[in-house]
């Protein structure tokens, strides 16, 4: 199955837009869970049982689980594979290697995880994308385009205005995409935050075609109607992120419980601004 | 002990300016030892063990590791830890998170695995770059500047007329080296691609404190004479880094015989044309 087919099928199935980003930080987890003698794991599988019925998607960041060394990155192949199958899976990793380095990746992550998507940092260029979705037609990148950092606008220029980086990157990821020679391709789409929802309207003019992945709703105080309005490619619906204000919605043992309630609110939140939208 | 002591003391003990690349490829590794149960760690050892004496820093791809699963990462684990404490590690990871993020990858890089150095993708700004070296003395960051890919130009810019985004990575990175504030915080290099050796120049002439970590000299044929005469700081000299060409020297069981002799060669290749630099 094509990834923007399997990602609509849960949206669908769940009438959801929303995405959780499972990421564990030690310095978060309930106090009580860092008891556990490996936490990491049921902390997670706690918060999938909770929420696989609200949510379009799962990403976990490979950032916090490399905090714990190899230990983590077990964590994390177990987590994904407690995911269930037909909710996608998109590794945040934002990775920016070259030809065949890229090519590792994808092996590890598509092949040895089977996660449906990954992030991927464009500042090599095109050499960044290709070798992960030439020949995969089930799978997706999610390139960054416009991060949620208050300092990215420093280099990524201004996207408002068409000009700079980010609108480069977005105008090239749509040709690789097009083009007549990579319909075996998976899927291209970008990440674009919540934080700036003009840059957000313009990402999606650029990109009409291309599904979006929208962080910083959650903690970082994003847009919204920014993130439903101009969400949505022509097939598929939003992919809007939101993390620690779901899996840390409470300091206490009840963490899954306020997660389902964090994560039913935020939902609702998204569907009363869908309106009519698919 | 700063990142740039450390570094020069194993320059000076060595009398050498290589890195090596240890990126175990599924397609690359000899034959014979596919067939070992798990080939990563044993032959990363063998080719440490014949080769410590010749350089002055390893580097390990994160991603030749994660291919493997988290078997390659407690491979990478075990590979760290095989290298002599006095021979600093450069994590290959081009990672480019935000805030909270980075800092949980260098809590992973450099506490649970005690990586000297990680290289870093700037894309998203500062904030890819100050959570791992503020209050990190002894650690080091690498930024892509320019990546030795062919790719690189699209969005890098004009380096060699001081004009685009590596232009401006190395101006700014250099502002956050020196800014009084931060005498706490760790290095800041770059990598620069030896395959561009005018690009190569252009950039230490941006950034002459900042160490040079410069890929493509082996089996991509970058500018040896470049990157001899442009990889040398203020403090140290190049890091010049030889991956495939050394490690894959040999197809066959005597790999790490071979390994030696391919980074003796090129050792000494670099030596002839150091002349009377430090």
């Amino acid at each position: 199955m094509r990834y923007l087919d399997k990602l609509l099928a849960a949206q669908r199935a769940n009438n959801s837009w929303l995405c959780i980003g499972l990421d564990p930080q030690p310095d978060m987890l309930p106090i009580e869970a860092m008891r556990w003698d490996e936490p990491i794991l049921p902390f997670n599988r706690r918060i999938i049982d909770a929420t696989a019925d609200l949510v379009c998607a799962y990403k976990p960041n490979l950032g916090f689980y490399l905090q714990w060394g190899a230990a983590g990155v077990i964590a994390l192949e177990r987590t994904i594979a407690a995911i269930p199958d037909h909710i996608p899976v998109i590794l945040d990793a934002k990775i920016g290697d070259i030809g065949h380095t890229q090519a590792a990746w994808g092996r590890g992550a598509f092949d040895a995880w089977g996660v449906d998507a990954i992030t991927v940092n464009p500042y090599v260029g095109a050499d960044a994308v290709r070798p992960l979705v030439l020949g995969r037609p089930d799978k997706a990148v999610y390139v960054l385009a416009r991060t949620s950092n208050p300092g990215a606008g420093a280099w990524q220029g201004n996207l408002v205005a068409g000009q700079g980086l980010s609108a480069d990157v977005l105008r090239a990821a749509g040709e690789w995409l097009h083009s007549a020679e990579q319909t075996d391709a998976g899927h291209c789409g970008f990440v674009v935050g919540a934080t700036y929802p003009a840059e957000l309207a313009a990402a999606r003019a650029l990109a009409p075609a291309a599904s979006f992945l929208i962080p910083g709703v959650g903690a970082q105080g994003g847009d919204l109607d920014a993130a439903v309005a101009y969400g949505p490619d022509l097939h598929a619906g939003s992919v809007i992120n939101a993390g620690r204000s779901v899996i840390y919605a409470s300091a206490g043992l009840d963490f899954d419980a306020a997660a389902r309630e964090a994560a039913a609110a935020l939902r609702d939140a998204i569907n009363e601004r869908r309106g009519t939208l698919p």
